[in-house]
């Protein structure tokens, strides 16, 4: 997809300022949680920033309607459109019906309809396609051609990765002295909207991104220096299987300390941990920091760890310990 | 079991506020949730009290800690006991931890490992008896005579419900023009604490109790004006399974509006869409009130409602929507 009309060349402190501004009253300021009984198990103390109980159910709500609020009067008229299957799409939805303007939304004929329902309660006009990364962007340029409407991709976009950095500011307003902040990483739209926020606030932060083993491409990409895509991605974290963009690997590479890797087994753990103790339903994906944790780690010992909980959208029927009866 | 010694004969307001200054520090303030999404769908505009994030995972924490911390320095000398297999066992061995004294439950040796290890992390001292009430209770005064342990009964017991109500004072602190709470019904001690709490800070406020239809007790004793025993309780909602107390009954007579029942399919649509929407893992029995709002009411169009989200402990194992495929 093409970039946003309105992004620079990288991804600055006022950027986020000013989205923090133009969001503050769309979207959430979501509740941050913490439990005796995960600091006692991982050593730590742990901050968890729920945006599973942001608006959509996912961080998404905030690049998206930055992104949609950002736009001229002129250049916003004849809607805005992407191609997802997930959180961005019911995101971008949402954001135009703030702005009274349409969303065009291109998704693969196999979505689950959990995410569809999503995209129609928002009132996403949705245009069905096989499902391909071909025939997915064909459908999104032919959408556009068609109807005028402005690409917004759902993270290689500095206004996308500007909003999803305000997660980042509020958590250190709620929790200021925080030795180390853990968020997910797919594209890449969170991890660096909030590493350049949480660095700009507080320089000493320790920024970590954590990567499903099985979808290791940002772990790769930052240990080699340049962009090597995912090939096939293997996990259950659905929302982490994307390539790294160009723009968050930029930030990336600049202010993140390290990207770390968990197994599927870990983030099955670490979900089901946090809604057996936090009590918070998150998603594969959201749960992939706290993967990290499960076991003490001596450079975290009595450090205060700030957690993105990015988003807690799933399928209630599917869940990854539900094991079939024996036949 | 026997009345707690410091109980007085009925609950009043200073014994309320006078629980919220004793257990301030030593329990949470649970957040409160709100949801476009759910209003929309019932007309009203809903608070969900979070007692499913209050420390042992439910409200039962208020009233035991304040029951414990109560005590005298001589009554506590030898410890706290009770029988239960539910959240009152872990929030009392948890008050008596807080206090340094033993806690001696009595557990029927059917007791989910769930609530097993709950009570074990929180250094409650078990002793197993065979499931009937018959076996629970003489097991108990066993360990009463041998023990001299003071026993702290589960919903029956003023300081008890004292301290259940502090979560109405919460929840009127931080929504303070609600038009009607509803809280589920069991026992009775959650009700009765925050029927008395709520009509000393909001007289116009309307109380609500929610039962089980299977477990309808308080609701058929509330309109006989007599305490009618619960036979055989049929329902998902294992923690209101209990017969009103005599002493919640007292309260709930004078000071709550109304009881009303849901049906089981009520519930477990509930609690999953409180699971979905909400993003909060909540138990069956904490779900029951919102299953009254399912439907839209017309007497409740554009009312400002809270609802006690009373706790939120099950096992993820054996989830009430799990179907099993076909063979």
């Amino acid at each position: 997809m093409a970039a946003n009309p309105a992004a620079l060349d990288s991804l600055t402190w006022p950027m986020i300022a000013t989205a923090r501004e133009r969001i503050a009253s769309r979207v959430s300021c979501t509740p941050v949680l913490t439990s005796a009984t995960l600091d006692a198990q991982s050593g730590a103390q742990l901050f968890f920033k729920c945006e599973n109980l942001q608006k959509i159910g996912a961080f998404k709500a905030r690049g998206a309607t930055n992104a949609v609020l950002a736009l001229s009067a002129q250049a916003a008229r004849r809607g805005v459109a992407t191609h997802s299957s997930g959180n961005h799409a019911a995101a971008l939805s949402r954001a135009a019906r703030l702005r009274g303007i349409p969303a065009y939304i291109v998704m693969p004929n196999n979505s689950a309809q959990a995410k569809r329902a999503a995209v129609e309660r928002y009132g996403g006009r949705i245009t069905w396609c096989t499902p391909t990364l071909a025939a997915r962007e064909a459908a999104a340029r032919a959408l556009v051609a068609e109807t005028g409407a402005v690409l917004i991709h759902p993270y290689d976009d500095l206004l996308v990765m500007a909003g999803q950095g305000t997660a980042a500011v509020e958590l250190l307003e709620q929790v200021p002295d925080l030795d180390v902040l853990l968020a997910p990483v797919g594209g890449g739209g969170l991890l660096s909207g909030c590493a350049v926020a949480a660095k700009a606030l507080r320089p000493v932060i320790r920024v970590i991104g954590v990567e499903p083993a099985g979808a290791d491409d940002a772990a790769r990409s930052f240990r080699a220096g340049t962009i090597l895509p995912s090939v096939n991605p293997q996990t259950i974290a659905d929302g982490l299987r994307s390539s790294l963009g160009v723009r968050p690997f930029a930030e990336i590479r600049h202010w993140v300390d390290d990207i770390v890797t968990v197994p599927e087994e870990a983030i099955v753990r670490a979900m089901r941990t946090l809604w057996e103790v936090l009590k918070t339903v998150v998603e594969p994906s959201g749960a992939v920091p706290y993967a990290a944790l499960l076991e003490p780690h001596p450079q975290l010992l009595g450090k205060r760890v700030g957690i993105v909980l990015s988003g807690g959208n799933l399928d209630l029927d599917r869940l990854p310990w539900s094991t079939p009866p024996a036949a």
